[in-house]
């Protein structure tokens, strides 16, 4: 149980997160971080992102709805936070789908990321084969894309989680399965994208990282699990999940949550 | 009731909905087009709008809060959307109180869109006559905006759909007025937006386009009606609406609203 | 009690207000004002700004986010509002934290903005003196930014608010001490880039501007009151803020703040 304290942690550190991330999810993901304990900046202009991604706790780099400015920006994120030792995760959303961009999250690949987060077609795409994707969803199956996550790994020394029905997060010497969440989380648009936010969140606070990626599945997916017992619909469940986020302890997610652990 | 049954065909199918929409409007029309048993994806740059729209079931084009690189994305989209024969909708947000953005709006007539979807002011500003709208309000009535939305669908071919208490569609041949809805919904911030993408959404089913445009109205405004029931205000009945949108069957719709047809 | 009754004012004269915001908290700050009683518009183009600012009721300018564009559409913005004489509000997000956009909150305070809105960390780097802001939160209270408002207020003969646990509204020959709202506010993305639009809406009215100011956040603290009473978590607070900015009297708002007066 290495990882399950560090819900607490996170409330009490409260670390500082740049997300350089997609308009559809800034609001949800601001709120997740927020309600989770931690402290969400939105700094994505590329004038100002490599000396707070020097400064950040974390850093969150989504490739969703980019611009040529924010492109730019986040390769100074990067910069900054590579400089600095800040942690920092991808997110590729609707890599594989989309050349261009997939371009874009091979080359910042090659700057050695903390973490990378995506579905099991964004990383089949990334890390070799997969049928691709149909736009920002998932064709692939979790299982599919373990060769694929695991070519990542080695790669680029990258803590890589492949999210689905059940989670896989994998590392150099080290993997996990992870269940937990409700299906109702895939019908709250921006909520996968707000675990890449949560994920440089748990980083920040310069633990492990397989365990910080870990817990940060684990805490999403609890409080979903949460969530979903109270909700009538998607509308109400995004509310819930919030709610969720912020009360959760250590205790309920480690009540709510199963796991298994190969090293 | 020949489109009533579309509404469970749109879940059945899984429609993938292009949206290049405004950043105000993006999370609940993605949250929007997911409640209702569609699969959003915002993509919205210049590089990858043309290909990715000749893949998708429908396309939504809204120049709310516009940008030089969106404007250019959505010029591409639409020559993707019609070289491949994928149906588009145009979204005139603003038209006619804004002179610089009803220009664009204008050039993308002549590319012929499947669908026109606006308030009273825009349509009027659009088809001809009108007093011009207060910012992005209607300063006029459907039935004012009548005779214009006539004149659009000569010129353009397209369905016209005028959004106000009652809604009016109208395409070559047919017009329908259609009552549903509840004023709740002027006062969620996007939803005439997000019935924009669900008019993509239907379009991207294959089916007669009127009908298309007249189920997503209907869909979304007997999911209105039941979200009033228990609202207590617009910020509850947002989260509401999107329950209902998820869980509305075509029986519950047919019950909630009224139409006439004329032909 | 001169600025009480402004609440029920802005409901019956329902101003224009233009935004030009961060993609954060644009779908909150507009449905805030639609919950409010206001007529949000979130133009923000080089192209469209000037004009729509000349025949807005308020304008805010929020620099959360900024790209080169809306840096450019901001400052026409105030242009047109200066020439047209409508009021028009600073919300200078992360100001001190990132020098890029300080140095662009301060060419703007040259053209005199009716008000400035800010968090302690903003305005005491922005009038002198202070710690510096961690991120877009703040590092110091409010009392210590006193001095900082005081020099602002002198500077630009604008009504100058600092947002915290208590509000301090400063303008020429007059200090409010405003004591509303909640904790749960804070865990709210965007909820005080809400408060500087309310700003906006209320200096609509075209009324005593420091009254304007102090009615917008009596009104956004009293309706947190209200919304704290029901909410579980953040996530049903949020939606509860809107239901409660929605119905709440001025005779409420009376009832649940407290304020203290020198002049």
């Amino acid at each position: 149980m290495t990882f399950l304290h560090l819900r607490d942690e996170l409330r009490e550190s409260t670390p500082l997160v740049q997300c350089l991330t997609n308009s559809v999810a800034m609001p949800l993901s601001a709120n997740t971080l927020l309600a989770a304990g931690a402290s969400p900046a939105m700094i994505d202009t590329p004038e100002e992102s490599a000396d707070f991604a020097a400064a950040a706790s974390g850093v969150l780099i989504n490739v969703g709805t980019p611009t040529s400015e924010r492109y730019a920006a986040m390769r100074e994120a990067v910069r900054g936070a590579t400089a600095a030792g800040t942690p920092w995760v991808i997110d590729p959303v609707g890599a594989g789908a989309l050349p261009h961009r997939t371009d874009f999250v091979r080359s910042l690949l090659d700057a050695r990321p903390t973490a990378l987060r995506g579905n099991a077609s964004e990383i089949s795409a990334l890390g070799g084969g997969g049928s691709g994707g149909r736009g920002v969803d998932s064709a692939d199956t979790v299982e599919q894309a373990r060769p694929a996550a695991r070519a990542l790994v080695e790669r680029t020394g990258a803590v890589v989680a492949v999210s689905g029905p059940e989670d896989l997060i994998i590392s150099a010497g080290r993997e996990t399965w992870l269940s937990s969440g409700d299906p109702l989380l895939t019908l709250v648009s921006g909520s996968g994208c707000s675990l890449g936010a949560l994920c440089a969140a748990y980083l920040g606070l310069g633990v492990d990282k397989h365990d910080a990626v870990l817990a940060a599945h684990a805490h999403a997916g609890a409080a979903a699990q949460i969530a979903a017992r109270s909700a009538t619909g998607p509308g109400g469940f995004a509310a819930a999940w919030l709610d969720a986020l912020h009360h959760i302890t250590s205790a309920e997610i480690a009540d709510l949550i199963t796991w298994k652990d190969h090293s």
